[in-house]
Parts: structure tokens; sequence; C-alpha cells
């Protein structure tokens, strides 16, 4: 749980002048964490500030900020500190970043000069399906009388997915080979025909519990350390044959996106919202009166194509979805309850995705198996898109907007198709 | 693939007496890899023979192993370094421990004054289904005309499962609580009432791809640095009402318990035998002339409880599986190629399961879920169990067997069910 402080005040600007800009994703009242390098300088910690980022390990040498655990190539170690100290953090950075302080550009390196990097290594994956919309709209296709999940309304539905194929924005993700089933009943192996989005909220994991000490809605909404975007990239022909009855296994771990910037749950105090109302209520192990009224998050996110001939032609990326997260019928610190219910233990640096972030508008379905319910999208230069084709990129972008609040943005999760591969001889 | 070679000769022993033994499970044709530790001094890599462990890290100081990776406190450097350094390794200590060498008992610690660690730190963790039997006898009951999942005769189902709460035997394992639906629809949160084991096989992996880059049938035997035994432990009250559809989730996130010592897929060549026959044959993919000739391993795996009260009256446990490794319906270069099929990276230090070892004798089923199919175990003292209760101990031994070739064993993977906590308020 995080509360409003002086690093949200509105009124707060910065000597960076950048993050003074209006509709800039990373204004003060931001302060994402990410890794970078630079040319000749490996990876370091940082927080993106306006069109900056401002280099913690500097930062930590020249004696500004005290916590060791940003002078890591990854967030892993402050990730392991716990809530406390990101909040701690935080407050160290806003006032340093602070208009009326001693501008240090030195401590500064324009974003257009960085790679960004992984925040840390991913040590656990694990994926949930947590938007009514999307379970419903594609489930009545299967099933029209039970179109959800038999335990959707119980519990927020899981699986474990995979770590090592988690990879940064940026990456491209090659067209992979699978096996399916046709109609006929004859069988294919050769590259998917069949290649989706998913748009989901990444949550990295802050703390460890040990094994058999069980996470509950008390102590989850603390062992959530902050919030990205998550292209679940889905292998839709090879995973419809391969699930039953184990769940998603080829169709998954192609490779997973993530943005590079980490909104800290602290970033996010003023867009708390209540969760969304469940009917029938959940198990008394799966609420609590802050879930109910600060559960949710009010974060509208977007997806756009942008294609070889769109970008041939200087279009601008076309929004396919356009959704919200306060939507979802499970709230992040049920996933994150229900994930240690049995003890499992939640490491620092384990990543959760919330599952497709659908919502119930048209423009709101949040992958191409639900827009095609409907038929391919006509892009608006007359091309149509069932499935993504080679080189088309794939945008997410997301935005946290609240009443008396400034906006904050999570950058970018960008990835383009690249073509399959020549199957080994 | 591995060859035959002098370190397989059956007239081969050691000048560690215990070694020589009839019976041992840790001849000197074994030579097994592990991670242990001593009062005083942490953990390091080691070999087990007869009764002892020769000390690799104080063998490589010692000048008589050249590798350094022996030297690190994991076996994770050595699995990076792929299968050539572990044949090279093996050839090393199988010279340094061979009768007629000089005998060097101070690199030797007496196995019982050890602990054990896991091998390394579990990078990632896939379980399958390989045992046609295990689906057949459990698919029945839930549809008799079609048993079996569409795709097992296709490829090898699996899904992701959980790396954080991988242990390594000896540890116990708490029974978890879990929520699940009652027959009449009614909700139940509570500590589980049906935990269940799964004698598995592991299969630790060698070296990495590149994400993208596939692993094929031909790549796939060398991407296995060594096998042990692996108890899935299972939560079936929370795994059935769970599963619809990704699968698994807290049913299979508990604990999974390993041996600690890896049988070397080089220890194994004399026991490679033909895969069990695939009907339909396998696609291209999931097949090679080698695969078919020695994809099998020759292992008798058994696994046996020891309850409280057989405990207290000094019985010896009691054997409810005996069953064999060869007779699975995929083969682990199967596992290892199909994974990687779609270029997910598999890493050293990766594990997969084999799925449940069950045979299409009623004394090889492997869990208590198909056990119970008949009823209840009743054991020699009159004890009787549906599922695992508080204080029972589940073992679990493996031993490769074949003709001409001195017997291996494979060691042990025990682990005791611990009651419940109290769930906190």
């Amino acid at each position: 749980m995080a509360q409003r402080d002086a690093t949200h005040d509105p009124a707060r600007r910065s000597w960076v002048a950048s993050a003074n800009a209006p509709g800039t994703d990373f204004p003060i009242q931001n302060l994402p964490l990410g890794v970078f390098s630079t040319h000749g300088a490996g990876p370091r910690c940082g927080v993106a500030i306006g069109d900056q980022i401002l280099d913690l390990t500097a930062a930590h040498a020249a004696g500004l900020i005290g916590n060791a655990a940003v002078a890591e190539p990854s967030l892993g170690a402050l990730m392991g500190q716990g809530r406390a100290a990101s909040a701690a953090l935080r407050a160290e950075v806003s006032a340093l970043l602070s208009e009326g302080a001693t501008p240090r550009p030195e401590l500064l390196v324009p974003m257009a000069t960085a790679r960004m990097h992984l925040p840390t290594t991913v040590r656990n994956f694990s994926d949930f399906m947590a938007s009514y919309d999307h379970c419903a709209r594609l489930g009545v296709k299967r099933d029209p009388k039970n179109p959800l999940p038999p335990a959707f309304r119980q519990l927020p539905v899981a699986y474990h997915s995979r770590a090592s194929s988690v990879r940064v924005s940026g990456e491209s993700v090659i067209r992979p080979h699978g096996q399916w089933q046709h109609q006929d009943g004859s069988m294919h192996f050769g590259p998917t025909e069949a290649m989706d989005y998913e748009l989901e909220m990444a949550v990295w994991i802050a703390g460890d519990n040990a094994l058999g000490e069980p996470v509950t809605m008390a102590s989850a909404p603390d062992r959530i350390f902050g919030y990205g975007l998550l292209n679940d990239w889905s292998v839709r022909d090879v995973q419809r044959w391969e699930m039953p009855p184990l769940g998603p296994f080829l169709g998954k771990s192609v490779s997973t996106s993530v943005s590079p910037w980490i909104i800290t749950a602290e970033a996010l105090a003023p867009f708390e919202v209540p969760a969304a109302v469940q009917d029938p209520p959940a198990l008394p192990y799966l609420d609590s009166a802050w879930n109910r009224s600060h559960g949710g998050l009010a974060v509208r996110m977007t997806a756009a194509i942008l294609t070889p001939r769109m970008r041939a032609e200087g279009a601008a990326p076309f929004i396919l979805t356009d959704t919200q997260f306060a939507a979802m019928y499970w709230t992040a610190a049920t996933m994150v309850a229900h994930h240690g219910t049995n003890g499992c233990n939640l490491l620092a640096g384990d990543l959760l995705g919330s599952g497709t972030v659908s919502g119930s508008e048209e423009t709101a379905r949040a992958c191409l198996a639900e827009i095609g319910l409907t038929g391919p999208v006509v892009l608006p230069n007359g091309e149509s898109r069932k499935w993504i084709q080679d080189g088309d990129e794939i945008i997410f972008r997301g935005r946290a907007e609240a009443p008396g609040a400034v906006s904050i943005g999570f950058g970018e999760c960008r990835g383009v198709l690249d073509p399959a591969i020549a199957w080994p001889a």
C-alpha cells in the first residue's frame, strides 16, 4: 500500500525542463526505475525524468543517494529490500530532481542515447487471466452457456509461464515453428500462421516469502514493487492444439516483452481506485477492505500496430486496443495473494502478467483473437490483419490518469515480428 | 549422446573400498555429481563414490582435476560448459578413483557427515506428461472413449512449472491451504485433503541455446546433462478445480523434490535402450534414428511410504510403485527437442520433469491418484492410505540395470509431509 505524499504534489516541478512539458510520460511525479547502458558504460540503474535518465549509480557515487542497491547493474537488489526501501528512494530522488534543488546535469543521460535492459533477471514468470471480458468473449465461441472457466469467479486463474524468454521492449520476435492438427485430423508442422499479441499489465514482485509461508491479502499489496506493460506474444494455432489439459506451453514461450521502466507502486498511489465488483464476493482469503476500496488502478492501456507499408508511408501506428486496467475482475493484490496461498515462495524479481486487459467495449478487445471474432481489422491504408504479419510492429502504451493528479506514463513496449527461420536440415 | 568407454568397464574397481561392495548405488561406473557441505565448510561440488564423496574443489586445488568449474559452489558453471566438459571430467575422476591410482583419502568426505544441496539454482522448471499408462488410466475415468489428451500421441504434452519451489531431497513439505468447489457447488478453503506424490525422472539441461534458435532432435541428446529422481508433489483437490483451461498452478508449486546426485548422461550410456514404439510415428521433427535405437533408459524406479506408525514399529518402507522409465511413450530427447521447437531458450541448470512414470502393470501406478482407482492402499501393518497423511515420508529410489553393465543407483529422493499451519488471522 502506498500513501499519497509530497512526491505526488501536482505543483512540484523539476529542474529537468523536459519533465515539466505537458503530456510527458515522465514528470517528476512518476520517477520510474529502469536499467540502462550507454556507449562505453555497462548496465546501471536509472530513473526516467522527462527525456533524460538520472544515473542512480553516479548519484550514489556522488553521495546524493544513500542506498547502495542502486549501484548494482540490476534492480534485483532494490526489489529484494522491499517496499520501504523503494519508498525512501523515491523521496530522495524527488528531492534531488525538484525545482529549487541544485541542478545536477552531470548526473543526466539523454534517453535517446541509452539502451534499455531488463530491469532484473526474471526469476519466475506467472501469467494470469483476470479479465472477465477476455474470457467471456472467447469462451462464448466454445460454450455459449458456460463461457467462463469454472473457477473464474472464485480465483484469479493463472499458469506458470516461461521466465527465460522474457525480453525487454525493442527486441524483435521470430515467427516460431510449431505443430498443430488440421480439422481433417492431419498433422501440420511449420511456421505459425496465427501470431497474436496480448496486452497485459506486468507486476514486479518485491521481497521474498519463505517456501511454506503463505502470502495473505494483508501482506500482498506490499509485495508489489511496481508495474509495467507486457506483451504476452501468443501462438494461437500451437496453443489451441497443445493446451488440453496442462495449459499453454510452446504457445507462450517464444518471447514475452516487457516495458523497461517500472512504475513503482508508490508512484501509482494517486491512481488507486475501487476494485471491480465481484459476484459472488471473493472468499475471505482473497478479500480485504483495502482491496475493495484501493485495489484497482486507473491506467488506460493501448495497443497499436505499425505495418511495413504504414512505415514506408510515414503513417502513425494504428490503435487496435484502447482499454482500462481498472475494469479487471481480479486486482493485482488478489493475484499476489492467491499465488502465495499454498506457501509458494514469491521472490524479488518475479514477474506476474495480469492476463489480457480486455474491457466490455468493442474497442477494448486486447488481442487479435478477440478482435478477429468480428472479422479481420482493416487499417486506414486498406491493409487488413487477422493475425500479425512479418515486419509488423506492435506498440503498447499506458497512462495513469486521475482527477487532481499529474498523469504519468508507462513509456512503451514495442516488438517487431521477424520472419521464420528455415527449419534446420 | 554418450559412448560406452573404459569408464564403464565392469572390471574397473576403486581404491574406495565401499564403491566395490555389491549393490552399492555408487560404484566407480556411476560417478554422479552433486553439491554438498560439511560442518564448517560451505557448499562445493562432489562425486559420490561408495559411501564417500570425492571433494572436487579439493581435488582441483590439489591439481588433480583440471576444470575450474568444479571449484564453484554449484554445478551451474559445469552445466554451462556442455557435455564435452562433463565427459572429460568423468574420465579424469574415473582415473583418479581407480584401483591402481594413488589413493587420496584426504579428498574424501564420508557421505554420512555431509549435507546435500540443490545441484544448481533451478533456472526454469518444465514438467511433462509422457507416460501413456498414467494418462490412459486417469483419463478413462473422465472420458472412456477418449482417455488421452488430444495431442498425446503427437507431442510430449507439458507445462511450465514453478522453479522457486524446487527443493533437494530431505526437506519436508508443508500441507498447503487451497480452494476448491464441493460437488454441491459450495466453496471450500482450507488445508488440502488430497496430497499426492508423482514419481518422475528429472532431466537436467546442459548448455544454452539462444532465444529463437530451435533445438532439434540432432542437438537434443547433447543438451541433457544428466538425470535424477523428482517428486512432483501434487495437491489433487486444488489442482482439479483450478486447471481448466490454463493447467496446474497452485496444485504444483507447493514443493518439488529432487534427488541430490545427478547421474550423468555419460554414466547412463550402457543403459540406453530403444524408445517405446509410437503409433502413429512421431512427426520428423520429433524423430531420429538415434532416438529410436537409444532414446530410452533402462531405469527401474520405486516409490515407497514410511508412515509415523511404521517408523515407530521399526518397519521398512512399503513399496507403492515399482516401474520402468524405459516404458515412457516419449523419451527425454523428444522432450528437450519439443521444448525448443519454438526457439524457447533452454538454459544450463533448467530442470525438466518427465511426468509420472507409470507402466501398464498395476504395481507400476506411480501416484496415489492412480493407485486409488482400485481403492485405498492397505499397508502391511493394517493402515490404509487414499492420500498422503501428516508425517508420512515418501521415498523414491532408482537403479539403471542392463546386461553386461555394472548396475548403478540414483540414491534417494525423500520428503516428509508436515502438518498444515494455522491460517494467519
